[in-house]
């Protein structure tokens, strides 16, 4: 069994990205055969940076690659020009760069000369100067490869969440949270755990409201909302129990007793997260729903340690690993 | 120095108080001249399910108290007949037994007797049966001394969290959530910690909104309620600062970065004291706002484990270590 051929996009090169890049690569081969996509300099530049004697090999096809552990093939599809952009500042020629990479790794994976993505931070300021309308990743994935129905997953410390809301205030998450969106996080997670997990998924739904309501005292959303959802996936076969009082479904989730935990809202999940698993460093992103394999780095580009030498690789080696599991060919 | 006299009050018997007492006690002595107020006989049943050599020695005032690790001062100011309670079984008699001990130790604590007071949990339902309106300890402690403003803190860990709202429908935060809650909450915060923490105590303030509304965008809590209450909290020279992002928050806490914590709503603070320190087995519940000391365990009557002797003894041990250390007199 070969292993899975993963595009490495560096991101915003103002950001960690590079560095985050060149330090993770000598333990990336074991799971995968990596290629950088993105600009040869600031690769090598920040392989200098970390004092690794690794060579860029610049190449013209991804198919020319040959990755090992002192050559790095690098393929650059941007034709910006980078020499000016400065360490730590935003700029549109480095978001405009992330975005061509990102453009021509997830065609290259439609088109199934690669096996999947696994991007560094971009900054959606940099991306906003660059005059590109997306807010990140995950909507530019979304919209390149035609997905409806999609997610950004976290996975760390042996679980991973999907949020039924995420970025909008806590008010409005009342409105936003129905049997619709409940189900289709449980969906998604049911649908990508079985390979990182290797086995059927068992998933537990948060409550909204503390103590899950306690019967309706506090609130109905449990009974009205998030019980049904839970109902519809249980008769579709999915192993999905909740809603759950979120204090106490981390804590079953941290002892081994779920492998997917559906959140009601972004804090609910994060916190958890980021207490666990040494926080968001190591965590991965995994954006499910997608015809393709992607996963990300959970922090983003870091500017206010960038290029100091000081990032940590592990949240590019736990996304390199989990694109790997997700990309096996099914037996 | 002598150490305070702290009293145990037993909670509901057919939970885990009384076997956590038992088994809590050989521990206690070192911090405090500990008393039982429950009835004798139930902590003997407990004494021996656990093998502890240790005697109970029935009292009349808690002045002849010699609390020794062979022998257990305990006083009963109850006359409830709990000769017919079942381990684990909700019972009027020993809610109202409960009911009791507590207002027994409020009353020998607020005439200088006693020099505070730690509680072991009590059954809302019991207390119920019992004809009691009031559903808990941390209500009857403020009516019968005449408290108005406190507030429920939990200890975990090396810090404490308040919340400015607790018990309610998530939905409902927003009605309940004004600035005078959250300077409230600092304010009782600041009053408590120092003789626990030995220093002037660092409060950080939890946003209600991811990213702490990220300028607005996510909501306008954070400047139109929290900021405000933190600015006043500070010209009031509080070391208080915030709203920070719940989910780094928790994290910065967890380094050592603040004693003191302000939640919004109870599940932000609840699953990070869940996650941390072992659960809430170890957390010790402290009541801010009263005139008397009082500290609690932080967990139930758990009936589903009573009297099976498995039930863990840190929370009693840290509650007497808090309540210790709350008792001493500033010098």
């Amino acid at each position: 069994m070969s292993l899975p051929r993963l595009l490495i996009t560096l991101g915003d090169v103002a950001g960690i990205g590079p560095e985050v890049a060149a330090r993770a690569w000598p333990d990336l081969l074991e799971h995968a055969r990596p290629i950088v996509i993105g600009d040869p300099a600031w690769l090598k530049q920040a392989l200098r940076m970390i004092g690794s004697a690794a060579q860029v090999k610049v190449i013209d096809d991804v198919a020319d690659a040959r990755p090992m552990p002192e050559s790095i093939p690098c393929f650059n599809p941007s034709r910006r020009d980078l020499s000016r952009v400065q360490p730590a500042r935003i700029s549109a020629e480095a978001g405009g760069a992330a975005y061509d990479y990102l453009c021509a790794a997830i065609d290259f994976t439609l088109s199934g000369r690669a096996d999947g993505i696994v991007t560094c931070p971009l900054h959606k300021e940099g991306l906003h100067a660059a005059g590109v309308k997306h807010p990140g990743h995950t909507e530019i994935l979304a919209e390149r490869t035609g997905s409806k129905h999609f997610a950004m997953l976290l996975s760390a410390n042996g679980f991973t969440v999907a949020h039924a809301t995420l970025h909008m205030a806590l008010r409005q998450v009342f409105a936003s949270l129905t049997p619709a969106a409940v189900l289709e996080k449980i969906q998604l997670l049911d649908g990508i755990l079985p390979k990182l997990v290797g086995r059927r998924p068992r998933i537990g739904v948060a409550a909204l409201n503390p103590h899950a309501s306690d019967g309706g005292l506090f609130g109905d959303e449990e009974a009205e909302i998030i019980r049904p959802a839970v109902e519809t996936a249980r008769n579709l076969g999915i192993d999905v129990s909740g809603p759950w009082p979120s204090d106490t479904l981390f804590v079953r989730a941290q002892g081994g007793a779920f492998d997917g935990i559906v959140a009601m809202y972004h804090d609910q999940g994060h916190i958890a997260l980021k207490l666990l698993g040494g926080g968001l460093h190591a965590a991965v992103n995994i954006t499910a729903g997608l015809p393709i394999v992607r996963t990300s780095v959970a922090h983003g580009t870091a500017y206010d340690i960038a290029w100091q030498g000081q990032a940590d690789a592990r949240g590019l080696i736990n996304a390199v690993k989990a694109a790997a599991k997700l990309s096996q060919q099914s037996s």
